[in-house]
């Protein structure tokens, strides 16, 4: 194992968050809040659920403009408090397998002067599907999001 | 999420063992007992490598007859000791995606009067997957191994 970075796999959003990393860690595993931000608007997220323990399972609905809903299911893989959150679509829950291995999420939360180092690196199991993610805009969906996530943050 | 048993997607094996759940479990996570029974003879275990923790490494080479090495790599995902042991093959260490995902395998150990029902359950991504693992004989060559196994686990 080496700890290079796999460029044709992974993608990488970085932000400095002006909220505590525990601040930046709730918005991250409390549904409540997870609803305020999740989406980019005009998007929204009607509700999330969270069973926060490795092999425990992640449901995050959005919903567009209209009201059509767009469920994402998941389970949590590793989970530092405050510093550090894995999980995967690969799983929905006590690693039963998903229909299809997308991608795995690694979120770390640093301190930097009371702030936060956002980082989240997607990594996905093929070079075509980190393409589509990245066509999809994870750069500025992630981005917007991480904005609407500093707003909540920083009011708590 | 349903317990249901996924019967298109997965394998189950299961037997009583004449040991107890701390043998069977050593047998599984300490590389010089790995290699003592994880190939079916003749073909052969060189060695193995284990980081017993979640997002931990694993290796098992095994060997055919002429010497020729089968890796695989994979890494665990819950370990509950002498009790539960979860690994996959869609991860090679720290939660990178290995090339291709194929299966995920949950181990449990029960005590049964002093011996250990051992049931190991192989789910995988697609019912091709599924199928393709039992045609390589998951059956034959899984209970091979439990048999090669349980007298390893005896002699501890």
């Amino acid at each position: 194992m080496t700890n290079e970075p796999d460029g044709d796999r992974e993608l990488v959003l970085t932000r400095l968050i002006d909220a505590p990393p525990a601040a930046v860690f709730r918005c991250w595993t409390e549904p409540e809040l997870i609803t305020r931000w999740f989406a980019p608007k005009p998007w929204s997220t009607p509700r999330a659920s969270v069973d926060l323990r490795p092999g425990g399972a992640s449901l995050v609905v959005m919903a567009d403009e209209a009201g059509n809903e767009y469920p994402n299911p998941g389970q949590y893989l590793e989970i530092v408090p405050g510093r550090k959150l894995v999980f995967t679509d690969a799983y929905v829950g006590d690693w039963k397998p998903s229909e299809k291995p997308f991608f795995t999420c690694t979120l770390t939360f640093e301190d930097e002067g009371g702030k936060t180092r956002y980082t989240a690196v997607a990594r996905h199991w093929t070079r075509e599907d980190k393409e589509a993610h990245e066509k999809m805009g994870f750069h500025e969906g992630w981005g917007l999001c991480a904005t609407q996530m500093e707003a909540v943050a920083k009011a708590l």
